[in-house]
């Protein structure tokens, strides 16, 4: 595809950056944004700016927020003994859109992965660590995603609490999901649904 | 899905003005470049407040152009008695690619819509007609989509070139796409492509 401009090309180069965009897509939003009006335009790159430059982050839970505190971590309708340890902001609204976790957050930014450079001192591990030693907190629970990064920062965090014994470390169930069929579910999944059965009556 | 940032919906909401981008793909968008680093944000933006503020269009064709005159205008191994009419800049970039037309082009800038309001003056059809009065133009191709919109300003681009008896216009081949099946084609395009039927030894 030869753009007949830099100006467009580049602008195109920089959209494809986004994650899952082509130049295709890249360039029809160039296009669009090109043809906007004047004040559209300002109002779209003054939306961006402003969350870049001006967005702060929770001093609690390191979720976005409009305040120094989260409306989550400042609620008092909320159990500040329980805190649920995800791996991004989308957890945290995934989360709350299933209106059944009544607790607070703790958003690591990411998950242990040595490949793509994240050690622990690009997350917010030792911040959660800070947070459990003040006493409060009487149950982590860990819902980190189920990939060989997000086992290992299970454990590493699961080490760290182990000076706590009176915390409670607690994961998320894994299992078939409402709906599906076993014989498509992979083995491992389905394995594991096996050992870890419940009661009938808590399911 | 709630945000839980007015700054953020706010980003969300501009991101997702961009044609066929939904709230789910504008989030993913705007959280990705809050966690980009400053410098790549800068990039970002900047290329494209460059494109909307820097960019030319062509004096004669007014496609997208760093130059004042686009390279296809001033181009000597072009030919400049041949005008190909089309809606936007990406129609210039399809026929480009294709590497089967060695004319110039006219970018219409759209098609006469009265119902989204796009009327001739929001149009380069003046421009077109300036053009074709100079005298050089020996063609006009109308290669604006198969659309009810598209039809009606083939209609009166047409009817505005009659004043120039020497210019021939013409319009695309319309008919079944190379390597489609007869009978999955639609009945108007399968009807239009045998009434206008060619010599077997052109196609």
């Amino acid at each position: 595809m030869e753009i007949p401009s830099k100006l467009l090309e580049q602008a195109v180069n920089e959209i494809s950056t986004l994650p899952g965009v082509g130049k295709r897509s890249a360039l029809r939003y160039a296009l669009h944004l090109l043809g906007s009006t004047d004040a559209d335009f300002a109002a779209f790159v003054g939306a961006l700016t402003d969350l870049k430059s001006k967005s702060h982050f929770c001093s609690e839970c390191h979720c976005i927020s409009d305040t120094p505190v989260c409306h989550i971590c400042s609620s008092e309708k909320r159990n500040h003994n329980i805190v649920c340890v995800v791996e991004n902001i989308q957890d945290v609204m995934a989360i709350e859109n299933t209106q059944q976790y009544l607790g607070v957050y703790h958003v690591l930014g990411g998950v242990i992965s040595p490949l793509d450079g994240i050690g622990i001192n690009d997350l917010t591990i030792n911040s959660l660590i800070e947070r459990v030693s003040k006493g409060d907190i009487e149950e982590v629970i860990l819902a980190l995603p189920t990939t060989m990064e997000g086992d290992t920062t299970n454990i590493y965090i699961d080490r760290q609490l182990k000076a706590f014994p009176s915390v409670k470390v607690t994961t998320i169930a894994r299992g078939i999901a409402i709906g599906d069929n076993l014989e498509y579910a992979d083995e491992v999944t389905l394995g594991r649904s096996i050992v870890n059965r419940i009661p009938f009556e808590k399911a």
